[in-house]
């Protein structure tokens, strides 16, 4: 991916600052809101207090979220402003190693940014992108919020919401689907709805599960059901929040 | 302060929702920028888990900060972007309470950027605002980041710094002035180079500087000493940071 601002390699906080400026070019390209940024700053304060690393109870949610992945049906990977600004190829990748859709679903919908995050996810490999439809709904939520494509995340058994508001991943766990979602904050609505919360960075969190479905792609399907069974998601939400408090690694 | 969204008076996120379209209002009138969205968002996280109060080591700051400006012979109150979108007519009313000036001094500065923010304190009527000169520079800083006015915070001996970039308060306190900070973190290089950390909510923290001054107002200036003298940097911060980590109040 290229980036318009020069962070030296080796300053101290070169990753935050890259991410940082991903979302500002993502402001340039119209896919990032004004709410994106603010909530970009929010994930940087978790963040920092998380020691910027993946954490052992992240990286089991993240190996448990391929094995979730893989065992799918119909597995869909929603995408708003954030996520395509911070991860597109990184989520192409994904899609592609697990089999799922990539659909567009905005928490502030217009057709314009809808479209162009879409055209962005093709620039940096997508086939097809779900999202512009927009002719199911999720129950529970006003109209404008609720939109999703009626054989995308609407036919979906697992979704993995990034980033999600947590009005919306409460009404998408609401309907069965299993929920993953990826929230730096354990605190939040979203982690704590999801059957499989991954309190990470989504720049380390989804190459992280990639790599997991690349070892698990063929693993039996028990294996994979032991894997999705074995993980403990309140254990994990607990862990994460030992780590944010104490600034150690969240293992008792 | 007119607001633009309707927030319900009972909504449990009340403030915080009134903060952030603050904030967003700023965008609009081009005095907040992209990287000021993004702060308020890291601020709001650490809100989040202080609480959304002021915690009693923050208000004890807060009494330092009202003596010390009380004290100065020369003090001036620094004004961003995110300030004057927040607290516009709360910095106006500290100024007159302490006798202090105002000055716009920012870390993206662009002339129309400091022209809109200067507009917009007149609006809430504030009298001269300096800031527009920039004829002085601070020792240690970038041509741009380094610009303040030579008879403003050039030759004050007090300055208050809110939501400052960390190189930037460093170079200031280094500088000999002294420096009372506002900023919701207290591991960042600001709040840890300031002479008076004040760890809260800016929304929170001004007005209650002022009441403060109110009250000291006709205080001998032996008091007002003491009261400088008292305050803890070190035991601010880390009742601060203990609080962030831990939920409480902070206090041993």
């Amino acid at each position: 991916m290229s980036d318009h601002v020069d962070v030296p390699e080796d300053h101290p906080r070169h990753d935050s600052l890259l991410t940082r400026h991903r979302i500002e070019d993502g402001v340039d390209r119209g896919i990032t809101s004004r709410q994106g940024l603010i909530a970009q700053g929010r994930g940087e304060a978790y963040d920092y207090l998380l020691g910027e690393r993946t954490i052992p109870s992240a990286d089991e949610a993240e190996r448990a979220a391929a094995a979730q992945l893989l065992l799918a049906d119909h597995p869909v990977l929603s995408v708003n402003g954030n996520v395509a600004a911070l991860v597109p190829e990184e989520m192409v990748e994904l899609a592609e190693v697990v089999g799922a859709e990539l659909e567009v679903n905005l928490f502030n919908r217009t057709e314009e940014r809808v479209a162009a995050i879409a055209e962005y996810l093709h620039e940096h490999g997508a086939g097809e992108v779900k999202g512009l439809r927009a002719d199911g709904r999720i129950p529970g939520l006003s109209h404008e919020r609720a939109k999703v494509d009626s054989d995308g995340i609407g036919d979906a058994d697992v979704v993995l919401v990034p980033l999600e508001d947590g009005d919306r991943a409460e009404a998408l766990a609401a309907t069965g689907k299993v929920e993953i979602v990826i929230d730096l904050n354990p605190l939040s609505r979203s982690a704590q709805s999801a059957a499989i919360p991954v309190v990470d960075n989504i720049v380390r969190a989804v190459p992280n599960i990639t790599r997991h479905a690349r070892e698990l792609a063929d693993a039996p399907r028990d294996e994979l059901e032991a894997i999705v069974a074995d993980f403990d998601r309140e254990a994990a939400l607990a862990a994460a929040e030992r780590a944010i408090r104490t600034g150690g690694d969240g293992e008792e």
